[in-house]
């Protein structure tokens, strides 16, 4: 194939948007387009500024034998604060409040184009992570999970309350409903994590905590460790969260049932600590 | 925002890929660039060649006041094929047999991009469909449907075995499952999808169309319709399927457990009159 520059800057562009954390040999694109290397380092700078400048990502080169080029997906803080800030507003409507201090999500987590948005702000959170897998509980998780990881590149790990016969051999742990205070089981099939992971562990809702913590839990039960928490949204909670460190991106911090009022502010994810 | 033809193509095409069947008037772009209408339509014809010289997608051009551009995702039937044989050999992997007629395919439905994928197949086969909604069967169909959804850009609905307390008022159906012929109940929150939708079907596993078959019924109980139905994966089943027309990429043609033997065909998207 023999693209000119203008040719080969939308076909490298739509290669790097759908390979990221992903490192790519240059050798890989002069052979592929025919060109020399010098012009791909050209085309490269070009698509690293306006990736850079249009909050996108960042391209990462590594030199040597073993060297390439590599994608990184980032959200710069002053984008993530604008889609925070329209999200929050967008969930202060009394029409979400349910019985039992739940709100109503699944329009938003129902829109694949925002969640795709919201999972590259915690793709580019955890990006100096060495995150191997990303794990989420069934069934509100699974979308935003998907989206972090895609923009990380790793498998998925959906972890069910129920047993599940279509799966194998499976892992199953008690653990505490921290604001239920009732027993329940979770289980993860046995192939569906390697052991020695590092696991990124994405929830759509954090009460007290009890489900993320069990989580963890299993993250051990497989011998791998943690290598942060994110969810989408936290809920106020009268006693101490089960989990220490966690990344929110919303924060109900009202909700009243019977003055039908909500309201909804910027989670951890913007606390000085949290910000990288 | 001043960029040279170099810069707006990476970012038109990154636009694009991120706004599919979305249409984009070209003062848009002539507004962010502060270009000249005639040199973005000139960065268009280039983005459109390499779109589908390389089965990214189209764009499409509506003239007129109301006019603008679009990008459509589509994969042409050769990369179809492609993508399509190289997962089927992976299926046929024996230890993937599990008891009772079911594959373990979690590795497969766990990979993000593997799934964005295939669900832009999907995408393309049903582009001209009219699509508004994507439905879905928690829990393995969701990353499918999401990956579908994105590249449609509609809305996700869930449908759920169980009844959950965190999503309102719920609409319930009895269906009997086609393998089992046991009776079982599906739910979807009312909110979850608008009236008079026309709805894709997306689920991973289909054996006899049961659980299709109930949700089929279930877009009836919303006024909506069905634009189409699509599985990953059907299974051999001896009796008659319950669904007449649907659109699978992969056949499980044999599978014996005790002889621990498993065959992986192309589906129906591979006959004659399912290519579009």
């Amino acid at each position: 194939m023999k693209y000119r520059r203008s040719g080969r800057l939308v076909d490298m562009t739509n290669y790097f948007l759908s390979h990221p954390h992903q490192q790519i040999p240059l050798t890989h694109f002069s052979e592929v387009y025919n060109s020399a290397k010098s012009s791909i380092s050209e085309d490269l700078a070009i698509i690293k500024e306006v990736f850079e400048d249009r909050s996108v990502g960042t391209i990462e080169t590594a030199a040597g034998a073993s060297g390439g080029v590599t994608f990184i997906p980032t959200v710069d803080q002053e984008n993530t604060g604008k889609l925070i800030d329209k999200l929050s507003e967008r969930l202060e409507d009394p029409d979400r409040l349910l019985p039992g201090g739940y709100i109503y999500m699944m329009d938003v987590i129902g829109d694949p184009l925002l969640i795709q948005d919201l999972g590259r702000v915690f793709a580019s959170r955890f990006r100096f992570a060495g995150v191997d897998a990303v794990m989420t509980m069934a069934t509100k998780g699974i979308p935003l999970a998907y989206a972090v990881a895609g923009h990380l590149n790793v498998p998925v790990s959906i972890v069910r309350h129920e047993h599940r016969i279509t799966e194998g051999s499976i892992v199953s742990i008690n653990y505490v409903s921290g604001s239920k205070k009732r027993i329940q089981t979770m289980s993860l099939a046995r192939r569906s994590l390697k052991p020695k992971s590092n696991v990124l562990i994405i929830d759509d809702f954090m009460k007290a905590g009890g489900t993320i913590r069990g989580m963890m839990d299993l993250v051990a039960e497989f011998q791998s460790t943690v290598a942060g928490v994110g969810v989408l949204t936290e809920a106020v909670h009268e006693e101490e969260k089960l989990v220490d460190k966690y990344v929110s991106l919303t924060k109900l911090s009202q909700m009243n049932e019977k003055s039908r009022t909500l309201k909804v502010e910027r989670g951890t994810y913007f606390e000085a600590e949290n910000l990288i």
